[in-house]
């Protein structure tokens, strides 16, 4: 039985709700294609994000992990095509939840500039798309945690050899959030439209099998 | 008994399903604070939305009226403050559902310039916003077919000393939309969302059952 | 000799410079397909706002009265086709620079709802654009102190029965202000082009000598 | 005496008139801080750019390489972080001046996935708001042409252990090109502002000479 892993995280910075959280719920236990999904959530802080999930990996065994943040002032849902071993969070004028604010260190400094997604991101885009919700591929990350969980665990499936394929995906903001104040004109987008556009992409990660070790092939472009 | 009429279009230009229809008919029949909800859609074109409602109000007899449109390219559920007797829809490169591009021509020659919304606009956006829903006012309705039914059946009120409240509301588009190629970017709200946005507002103009003839008075400050 | 009065501001609320201040500035004394250009700036107040530019066009005696403010985050110059009588200031958390934020209330209790422009807006953006500036029509000025004083002034031409032409133009951003970290990432406007696009604006105006008194005929298609 | 290569681009796709050549040109020649700028205009192309620059690195034997490109959309001056293994041109749905769109290939199968700048790009940026220039830290140069070049020179200079600091900054579009009717309402800058920033960053870079062989270093960080 193929195993999806979901991260998601909660609250952190100027976001109350989570849509990497509560959307992470609400796939959990689902079954999409005779794959089962399971959630976890993650701690959004520096470091201690990566060594909760490769924990998860440890413990769960899955053949998919599909990591989830939320992107403000994106309008759609992003799949993201590379993780970056630098981070830089004062920009964001965000500390993680540990009030850490990691500026100009690498991730792993052994480790190599960056990793690609293993993920078969243009068939998930395709796949959003024609479900009806709205979703891109991302060039970038951004260079807070997300980024940074991204790049770790990438990191670590590599180093390990794990037979894990891995990626991110972006939500906007939810309604809730984009309607307070401090938000106010950001897109959103709802629990609902979000799950689906996961159940899609999911579908697609699955209908993708293809071997995953080659380190020139572009995967993403199935 | 209140009754509230809620109008929509079906779909036209670029957009195949359009929001302020399928959100009517999930209104349509609803009972809030007492209130019955009865949804109507009009036909997407220059002079004839205006008959129609014209005789929708007639027929239905409603105390409020809210008609419905999409704006593309707005993140939030916005309410109209004001619409203005004149046309300029080739800025649009969209025809009406006619063939009709309107233009340079006021709706009413002996109208006046614009009228006021007699809804109590900011304690409905107040009212979306408590409930989680991204909403703000909107300065301008735009020049295409919406500007002009908001303006035509406001001049019918006036003229015809109607004691009906009346304003209108645009919602974002729905994500299917913002997920085709052509509007790809554009932030969407999804059909649960803006019916949860436009439940709240109904409450909020339900509780506002201020005298709307004073032609000073701005109702929109409640 | 035909005399153009441009108005501007100076510093208020977050901007520092103010580019129709430094814009006016930069016009004043030009002359243009034979007509002189005169600047002033105005205060940036309700009410003294109006005051100001009422003496200065008894005192100029001008032909073409062209107000300048700014209007941040728009990318483009915009020609505003319409002055609306209300003010609604605290949702721009500004206050005027004497510390008022008129609130639903009318400039005048007296006076229609709103004013069209009497300049050819449409001949306008289009020389702008044909003159490689960036320039739109804009549907609303906003409901701060340039809406405020749009609306005074065409209202005192119309009830003065004035021979003079009136409009608005919003300028985007300066570079320098965009360069602040309160305003970064919204788009900018160089004094240079914006003097460009305003020459070009001008030349339009003084092609397009139409008669302005018919209160139907939509000036702005020209 | 220190010499900094500025390359640029002329028309492409959309673009008639690129600010990444018309600003190569402006500075060519011009002493800045003791240094002399040398400016070449490279093709448009796959390949073909990454083969010019190399010739013209041998030929002009800079200290300091900063390739231009154009960013439509972007409102400010962005200096990029990092040149990425991949190259996905169909997205944009455009080719290059050879007809190429380059999709799902990298532009070294040898190469490693990504390149950090060696610019002081903090500090660039620090210097150019200082000036009064809207610019940012970009983390991504898109997946065309400029992104290909960026990649292609860095891992030129790093393989042939060149002692040369590069990288890659995106200018807006011209006010120009924002002034044509499939570019309206896109952010734009002038030749002047452009050129401005430009300086203050050159300014920067010769400011901060520290090594740059350290792998680990973020250099950024300045």
């Amino acid at each position: 039985m193929t195993k999806v892993l979901v991260t998601g995280f909660d609250a952190f910075g100027t976001t109350p709700v989570n849509p990497a959280g509560s959307v992470a719920r609400k796939l959990d236990g689902m079954t999409i294609n005779g794959a089962t999904v399971i959630a976890k959530i993650a701690p959004a802080a520096f470091f201690k994000s990566i060594e909760y999930v490769k924990e998860v990996i440890a413990d769960v065994q899955p053949d998919v992990v599909i990591m989830l943040g939320e992107y403000g002032g994106r309008s759609m849902i992003t799949v993201e095509r590379i993780a970056n071993n630098f981070n830089d969070a004062t920009r964001y004028q965000l500390v993680d939840n540990e009030g850490c604010a990691l500026q100009d260190q690498p991730t792993d400094p052994e480790g190599p500039v960056g990793y690609y997604t293993t993920l078969p991101i243009r068939a998930m885009v395709k796949a959003m798309r024609a479900a009806g919700i709205p979703a891109d591929i991302s060039d970038t990350p951004g260079t807070f945690v997300c980024n940074h969980l991204m790049y770790g665990i990438l990191h670590h499936i590599a180093t390990e050899n794990l037979n894990i394929r891995a990626g991110w995906i972006h939500l906007p903001h939810l309604p809730s959030v984009a309607a307070m104040e401090c938000h106010l004109g950001a897109p959103s987008m709802s629990e609902e439209t979000a799950v689906a556009g996961m159940t899609a992409g999911i579908e697609a990660i699955l209908e993708h099998t293809e071997d995953i070790h080659d380190p020139i092939r572009s995967l993403w472009q199935i």
